[in-house]
């Protein structure tokens, strides 16, 4: 897939649902794509999509932390911020510790600064008051002030990393809303636009007539009838 | 008790908290029914009333589910959301598992259009930022895009379930608010909701005069003469 | 430190955020001092600062509890409601559970009636509906209908607790913000007072730096003509 | 498939291992067969095989229980230690509460004198001292003195339970060894067998290669030199 | 209850099981008195019985923390280990925290060269390897070599405490055996002794009736016949 | 430190204990050296010593993963079990995950073959019955038949990862007994053994004093007549 090409499926994908993007991945054997226990802070900008930048997190250990390694333009943590692409999402294996910040206010301003597309953490978040008005999108698994040097080590960027429960690759998709975030190959992005799409046209045209009065039976999955009837309402909208 | 009756003391109910029904259904010997961490989808329409039907799901098997049995009418998640009889809650015992949906926007869509009065699982929901804002109460224990089917197989409907550590009949009654859902059993609901009214009355006037600057002394619980005064208080409103 | 510095420096600390002040306190060796997994109830009144007055739960014992011991003026969780002075922030170790209740509203009202600061728990609150348009603030771990008195026994007040994974001394600092709740030895409140706000001052600089696009290296943490440039500029404001 | 077959498959099956039966069980698709946390009380006789009876358990409630109720006949706990065909295996669903107990040393050692095969339960097991030496195998999640009825009522039997975080349905085949406990339909059985033994037949030729000193590669998974090596000393043996 | 009969009281009961106590606690309406996820070090000697001596540890505070406080004879943990009578039991209370040890081997050889009855903890041990070649008794919920302080700061000793989801006061009672630990108030020793001796006797003859092939019904709960039959065995034994 | 010193201290080290060990990093300001919740598979044969060879396994995704991959001898897992050194431990971050298998009986036989020192993981190993009887010292989480590749998909080796809430370099030591497993790095090994030495002799010196009935007071810690008896007895010894 071409840059273009992958662009353009990923605004399709910003505009869909991560319900809609996993019901596509499950019909393709990829049951394993949910960051599972990641919300939005920020609840009025919840969306977000692009390529994924991958920091990795371990438990700390005192003879390889200093004051002054752990706040080194060369630290993983600090890194990270200045390397995640404009555009890419920042996602960091925390190891599910929500009582641990992971990131403060002043990092985040820099990868909004960057064009960072978003962040995202199976961990917490630092000055959460400060970073809730921002308009970064930032996911994560709890509020914290707790300094990530009590708890954490950050060792390595863009490797392979778990986050909330799922494999996340660097330049991986990373597309989050109201539910949480999904995770997948980029080579799916254009086959998940167009069948996202699809599917989602066809839902919204399905739930009306669910709220219309339709029965389940017959629409939802829609039969020969209601397909039929999709397809036109399809064209002519 | 006739369903006229029944009825009219669910009208009550539902304007009590699940505070109140928890002290008096404790007085009654019974401290096992609040369904614990569960809470609202939608934050400004949190309450509800109503019978329970019940559905179970247990952990998949794959030798039991194929794309054709989990999505027909028949399947025990379909059938529940058919079957439901308007006025009365869904309730789902999802083995308290938050990273899967269990319900998505379209099912929920049918309940609301069927007239079911609130549907209530300790596992998660989907599609939930449509669903966010469904008029159909939603209570659940968490948000998330993965299917249903990765986790759980819909086994049967109306059985004895457990939800939130709380054990639910079919018929029992189910009241949801701020705090989560309380649940007991019908032939209960008169007494409660006289006796409740009488307590949220009394707990009114006695938050008055503590925030007039009563004591807890004499006051919460009351004594005579703070009972004499509500009494007074009470007939007078 | 006297009653009056101990005032104005708390006056400043409630300005600042908890995120300073855990930098600050691990910097003086301290970096056990965060209550974790416990988050403002209304969200519109975050902030609270104050002195420790513990509250002590620990599992119920049938043959201690009655139904007049639990709600005489003499058990410890009433007392604590009449004790803790004006100023003071009551926090209850409640072992962490979240499904059952450990005050509600008219307790809380009371609280409030008598100018306590705030109330935190790592247990959870009842009641919330009414409780969360207070204006005292209220920090818990969850919110739950189920009564006290079947999962607790309150048995001590101005005791050490745990709470949140923290320890509390009767009379230390607690102050709360969006992240959560710090704690700290009240005998330190004048110097992270001090150099709490100059912290700020100096992130504010840095984050407005950042914003307008400076990288991290040389601005966070500062280099040597970042500081110049902050010394002057705080001179100037 | 006919009941001698099924026994004589049965007889294979408790030779082989838990670790033999999931890796075929993968390999037709079945990854969820699963029952983990679930280990022997007796570490001296730690195998059995036998098809499922199942018993649910779900959260007490006081008003479906009364002393007589529970120790009744007819109560779904004391029906099942009477109802477990001999040669079965009696499963029950506690919900993984290992604090308390679901079956105390009498109604095992009606179990044991009745010719169930063995017991599994996700729960805990009481009077564990007396059990330990029973000659049927029982496997649980823990030890606890705490009455069952504390924690648990008991609604139905021979319904599809959820056990250790897999589905178990009536019929279903049970095995269970040191690691832990597969559950698989009855209808597999033949093939799980046959395809079984020779894969532990294998297996063994693989391990006293590689103890030997043969490498990994070309000998597991083994290549087809090893593989006609085997097939020789296989025929051999 | 005199001294005397207190010793006696105990002596029986230390022949009983911990699920005929709680047995016999549950009649008595007293179901929370199990303390869980505790078992014996030493597979070879698990049982004990005797008052409890309580300690209490909270999460570590490094003001409150020096070498030297923490190895003080008058630090509580120091303190209890001499201050225990003998015969009794020292219990903690590490908030279930088994990640880290509490006592380690020279502290437990002091309690037992004291003459303590046991040591019981829902945190870990250290230095296990010997220890569990020491004749005194020791329950906790697991192994560890972290040092106590990294986690823990001990505050009191004599007050009441949880353990194991369970409440402990000064002077209870405290016994255990392979299913765990029960705790009960001192003043039901002698009935409990009495009661829960009878209740062994006849489960001793129950059991025996169940091996033999009589069912369930009729014989657990023993009918008037299975009762008439015991008494008389239980007169001439 | 040369490879023979390093070989001399860890022969000593073997012979300590990890209390004694945590002890020593805990004077040097390494508290965080903990392997938490991995014990001895084998109780007969728990001890190693070994230089850290590591292995990370992250969640499966099913489009990295094919029946070919999963068993070449490139995969991870299977380049570990071939590439770790003779005397060296072979590690395994499965992320705290004991439901689900990280090795099973023929590559632990093929490690053993090769004169590794040990294997760790705070996941499960599989085929637990056969491997309970190897020589090899296998330290793990838990038991479980379930495969590998239905959780984990392995991505590296020799990389920091973390193991039971502790993080492991490639060549760091690690030293397990029956407590658990201690990591640290091995350029302390010379002082830790030497000084871990000299304590466990004092130790042995004052368990016998105090089982002797010396009172902890003057003991445990020893002051300076303690001391001064000690270095006596160790010259005589």
């Amino acid at each position: 897939m071409s840059d273009t090409d992958l662009t353009q499926a990923l605004k399709v994908i910003e505009t869909l649902s991560t319900g809609t993007l996993t019901t596509q991945l499950l019909k393709r054997g990829l049951p394993s794509t949910f960051i599972a226990g990641v919300h939005p802070l920020n609840p009025d900008a919840p969306r977000f999509v692009g390529l994924a930048y991958t920091l990795r997190l371990i438990p700390k250990r005192e003879d390889k932390m200093s004051p002054d390694t752990v706040t080194s333009p060369l630290y993983p943590q600090r890194h990270a911020v200045e390397d995640c692409p404009p555009g890419h999402v920042l996602v960091i294996d925390a190891r599910g510790i929500t009582e641990t910040g992971t990131l403060g206010d002043i990092l985040v301003a820099r990868l909004q600064a960057r064009g960072v597309a978003g962040v995202v953490t199976d961990g917490a978040m630092r000055d959460t008051g400060a970073m809730m008005n921002y308009s970064i999108p930032v996911f994560c698994g709890g509020r914290a002030a707790r300094n990530s040097h009590v708890d954490h080590l950050a060792t390595e960027t863009q490797v392979p990393i778990a986050c909330g429960g799922a494999a996340v690759f660097p330049g991986d998709v990373l597309f989050g809303d109201e539910d949480g975030v999904v995770v997948f190959p980029a080579g799916l992005a254009a086959e998940l636009a167009a069948d996202g799409a699809r599917q989602e046209r066809l839902e919204t045209f399905l739930q009306r007539r669910v709220l219309d009065g339709a029965p389940i039976a017959g629409t939802y999955p829609p039969d020969a009838d209601t397909l039929a009837a999709f397809e036109k309402w399809d064209k002519e909208n």
